[in-house]
């Protein structure tokens, strides 16, 4: 789920030729996770890092930096952000209460600074797209409103649907259950168990699935392979339509999905391992 | 104003040959001042700077730094204070309505963060104390009641009364009114125009005076002489008793405290233009 919008910025960069930069945000996840220290947090993002690097961004054009280690550029931002943002605009934007801690409060402000940081790294206005799941886009309206208060252009927002949990469309992705996703370190044949125990739109029964069909709009597997795995469009039609007819079963679109999958991801865990030597060269440093 | 607590920190690093680290809040002025820009507060922050150091404090034991500047080392600290601190005690504590921007929100725990810096930079918990004027008291609060949870100890706190403006005790000495207050940077000349013009609490003429006393209790001039500038106790009683006997008047206590405040001022402001030269020597880095 995570991937789905650095594989679309790296679709983006290939094809514009853009710069991307990539806010790890390390210091909101400790903040908003009680049952989390700083150390994890920031190690967690680390590991993004990688996953990021391995998807085979352009070194000279990707920035990438921790909240927490980039605070100094950061926070020169922020605060110029957060005069303009009231507490009642937070709380009404973002449903804080008041048992929200005082960081949770001021995060917005942080999350919005990378949509001014090419201004300032460079010292001319920069217009920037926001990539992002749909749940981040409050951020981004609240941003909107405060970039010409700074005199920075609005930043452009673009939103991705979210890839449903392997447990089906009423669960959510979770880094904390294993089931309910994918994770790129996952062993291979882990992946391909994921992909065989995953909820799918199938019948109850083979009877069932030829008289009926199956339904591809709630299906984990059909999801995954039109979002991310089957780049050809007639071949996910051909899926679609077979599924809804009845004529291709659940096994089959696993097994294409696991196929592509486990490639997937013993290319990407390699290009991971990769990812580590050249880290440096990617990070921001103030 | 702004000098007392820093003369009687100048006293505690003679007396107890300890540390001083001097926080300057460029940030919260930035963010608290609609009217000023993160530039103007940021210079403001070094010119304080400079009176510190022409106080004559150890370059080896002293650190300055301002929130902006220092941001990396302190933003890592402030959000661990922050996560311990809800919305609703801020509101509390500081009075921050739903109308405060949600930096001001947040700056408590940046104000926080210098209490637990020498722990964090040694490595070891380090017992700090923090001689500051009385309406900082609620920052210290709040610090001491996240302290035990960071797993540092609780600052301790000390704190001066304030000086009264020129204009006496009702008023406050303002950065804005210039009559309210001595500047370091005012001229000598400027110096003495300024006691002879203070509020006293001398008799309305020089008749009423002699019969019914003046009152040390509401003058600047005896608040001056008495808090900083006559460090003789048997002089200050003289002074204190003369005037409410009417013997003594105002004219000489001007004349006295004119006299000390030239030579203290003089002397100032050339350990100040040095302390441009000696200013990095002072500066803590990240």
């Amino acid at each position: 789920g995570h991937l789905v919008p650095w594989i679309f910025c790296k679709w983006l960069q290939d094809k514009f030729d853009c710069e991307f930069y990539f806010q790890m945000t390390d210091d909101e996840k400790f903040m908003m996770r009680p049952d989390l220290t700083l150390e994890q947090t920031h190690a967690f993002a680390y590991e993004n890092a990688l996953d990021v690097i391995a998807l085979g961004f352009d070194p000279k054009k990707t920035f990438i930096f921790s909240d927490i280690d980039y605070a100094k550029t950061l926070y020169k931002i922020s605060i110029q952000v957060a005069k303009n943002v009231t507490t009642s605009t937070a709380k009404a934007v973002f449903g804080f209460k008041n048992s929200t801690n005082i960081g949770m409060v001021f995060f917005p402000s942080v999350q919005a600074a990378p949509c001014f940081l090419p201004s300032v790294l460079k010292g001319y206005n920069v217009p920037v797209l926001i990539p992002a799941a749909i749940d981040q886009d409050p951020y981004w309206r609240i941003t909107r409103d405060v970039a010409p208060k700074l005199g920075y252009y609005k930043p452009a927002a673009i939103h991705n649907m979210f890839l449903p949990g392997l447990e089906g469309p009423s669960g959510k992705m979770s880094a904390s259950k294993s089931d309910t996703a994918i994770f790129s370190v996952d062993p291979p044949k882990e992946v391909d168990k994921k992909v065989k125990r995953a909820f799918t739109g199938g019948g109850q029964t083979v009877k069932e699935h030829k008289e009926k069909g199956g339904n591809p709009g709630v299906c984990t597997i059909y999801q995954y392979l039109y979002f991310i795995f089957e780049e050809d469009n007639k071949k996910i039609k051909e899926i679609h339509d077979g599924c809804k007819s009845g004529e291709v079963f659940c096994g089959e679109c696993k097994n294409l999905l696991s196929e592509k999958l486990v490639k997937f991801i013993t290319k990407h865990q390699a290009n991971r391992e990769k990812a580590k030597d050249v880290l440096d060269k990617f990070l921001l440093k103030d």
